[in-house]
């Protein structure tokens, strides 16, 4: 597996002209190699597979990285990397230092150029694989099984604390097999869901309002997203209206969804039904991210974002409307495009449900 | 608070002749002006104190960014900042990406100079004041009291997998008031305590084995770190012996902890007495590190360190000895550097404790 994706990378830097490209940003180096501690670099070029880390991960390592060479273990990545560069190589400009950048041009052998390169292992990454795929399917569906968690008896949401639900929902999730989830939950009820990266509090969740829910679980390194508003009892008109809104925001977006759809016309889609009702000034962030290794991926729709989404990308589609000091609504669903209609991961109803 | 923290690093930019310091690393940012979000940066200088974040984060920084000017939201923080510098301003090298570094070179008005910086808010970070102290006391309190959970009948360690042991170490943390953990815990049972960060597996532990335990809780955002190397039943000699040796190195490596010792030398004190047994090549790391907003700070103590520790730094002392294969010791304690002894945060026992 990892031999093919570095085939598929040395494609992307014939394309360039590079013979190599230097790997630092460590969710590129897993995705490429395998290795899942926190400190690891490689070098692929067309010859050359080689992976660095340091003492701490050799054992773990030689049992993780299969289709590379591993260079010895070290305390210096980059001082080792360098000595081993030949020829055009590029890296990372997006997460290599300005001090780590100049450390390694000052350690290169000669004749050796560096050269800045954007996002290429990022952009292999936004196409997932079937295995892909079904990590992150399992992970959805953990979620899924954590929202619906909400509604036995024992759970509830009136009268515990934001806190108390997130860390609820997270071991809830960890029960069924997730690793470590990849954020902290959202759990912000009232006045508090119209911010919308909201910190759960040491505040009891009130009857009769309404609950922004934001989660993701994890499996085999893999991220899913999923945002519910959930009511509490009878909530205001004005709450149904808004959440009306956003369901059909995002069922409307959701729907435009296909291989070859521009990333900001989608983006338009839910702000056009957004701005029309009034709400323009209350959806300040993009419709939604690429997700993967990591929550917040390439693509990226949004209101400037250029490019076009394509077959096996997996991305959110989360509109949502913001009242300062009233309350907020968002609905989330995490999809894999395709060339006809997007595969819906994430299962949990989006009509308003109540949650006691 | 953070008009003082502004302050004392006006102080350093003017021994730098600079005139101000774009500050983008988070935990920097957090440490300068309170906001706890994922997305903010501020510039500091004698005039100006001016913090930046996005629209999701508006209301929250409102909230906890008393001492500095909220210039307006932005999605694209570097763009907002370049517009207001002026004259010769530092920005973080070890902190900006090289992409970023060109872009804000492309943007800033005429006559601004851009100066790579290294660590001067690490610098400040490094010394902390009595709030910091008594929050990670906090933390380092519920990390001990974790360890203690274990000799509770109904929890124990052999028959249990290390991942069900590390998550009811987190979840015993969160339950006695920490925030998520600054690193999920080490759980290394058997020869897997020979991989110094060993992920816990799904394995059962054993019965008359050591198990490394790495865990930190998290108190208003300060970390704590610990670990401690357990019995499960009656261990062979050699297990008793390179314990004792761990935790004699331990002992006095900590014991020459005081303001002005040497970080080489404290190192050294302990890599003294483990070559001299015969295991020089099974301690490949160094002695300890910086602890407060990150885990991993300011100073390092280790065999190529330089410089010295002060009074305020907070540092682990945390030796190890690893033998691939077989079985790891490692003994970690957290303390705080004074003129006179150190004071120790980490409270549990460290002659070798037998939990079943």
């Amino acid at each position: 597996m990892s031999a093919r994706r570095a085939d598929r990378l040395v494609d992307l830097l014939a394309e360039r002209e590079l013979d190599a490209l230097i790997v630092t940003n460590v969710t590129n180096v897993r995705y490429l190699t395998g290795f899942t501690g926190t400190n690891g670099a490689c070098v692929v070029g067309r010859e050359e597979r080689v992976f660095f880390t340091d003492f701490r991960y050799v054992q773990q390592s030689g049992e993780q990285v299969r289709d590379f060479e591993r260079a010895d273990a070290s305390r210096d990545l980059l001082a080792d990397i360098s000595a081993r560069l030949r020829g055009t190589v590029g890296f990372e400009e997006d997460h290599l230092t300005v001090a780590a950048h100049r450390k390694l041009g000052e350690s290169v052998p000669d004749g050796v150029e560096l050269v800045p390169v954007p996002g290429l292992v990022e952009r292999l990454r936004s196409v997932k694989d079937e295995t892909e795929v079904a990590a992150m399917a399992a992970a959805a569906d953990i979620a899924t099984a954590a929202y619906e968690s909400l509604r036995e008896r024992e759970r509830g949401l009136a009268g515990r604390t934001e806190r108390d639900v997130a860390m609820g929902l997270v071991r809830f999730m960890e029960d069924q097999g997730s690793e470590p989830p990849c954020f902290p939950p959202i759990v912000a009820s009232g006045a508090h869901g119209s911010l919308p990266h909201a910190v759960p509090r040491d505040v009891e969740i009130a009857r009769d309002t309404l609950v922004v829910i934001d989660l993701g679980a994890r499996v085999d390194g893999y991220c899913s997203d999923c945002t519910r508003t959930l009511a509490t009892g009878s909530v205001t008109d004005e709450m149904r209206e808004v959440y009306g809104l956003v369901q059909s925001a995002q069922v409307e977006a959701l729907a435009a969804v296909t291989a070859g759809a521009e990333c900001g016309a989608l983006d338009a889609v839910a702000r056009e039904i957004i701005d029309a009702a009034g709400h323009a000034d209350h959806f300040g962030h993009g419709l939604g991210h690429g997700v993967g290794l990591q929550v917040h991926e390439t693509p990226r729709l949004g209101k400037t974002a250029e490019g076009q989404v394509g077959a096996g990308n997996a991305v959110t589609v989360e509109p949502g409307v913001y009242l300062p000091g009233e309350f907020g609504v968002r609905i989330e669903d995490l999809v894999v495009v395709t060339e006809a209609e997007p595969c819906v991961l994430t299962a949990f109803p989006k009509d308003l449900v109540t949650v006691r």
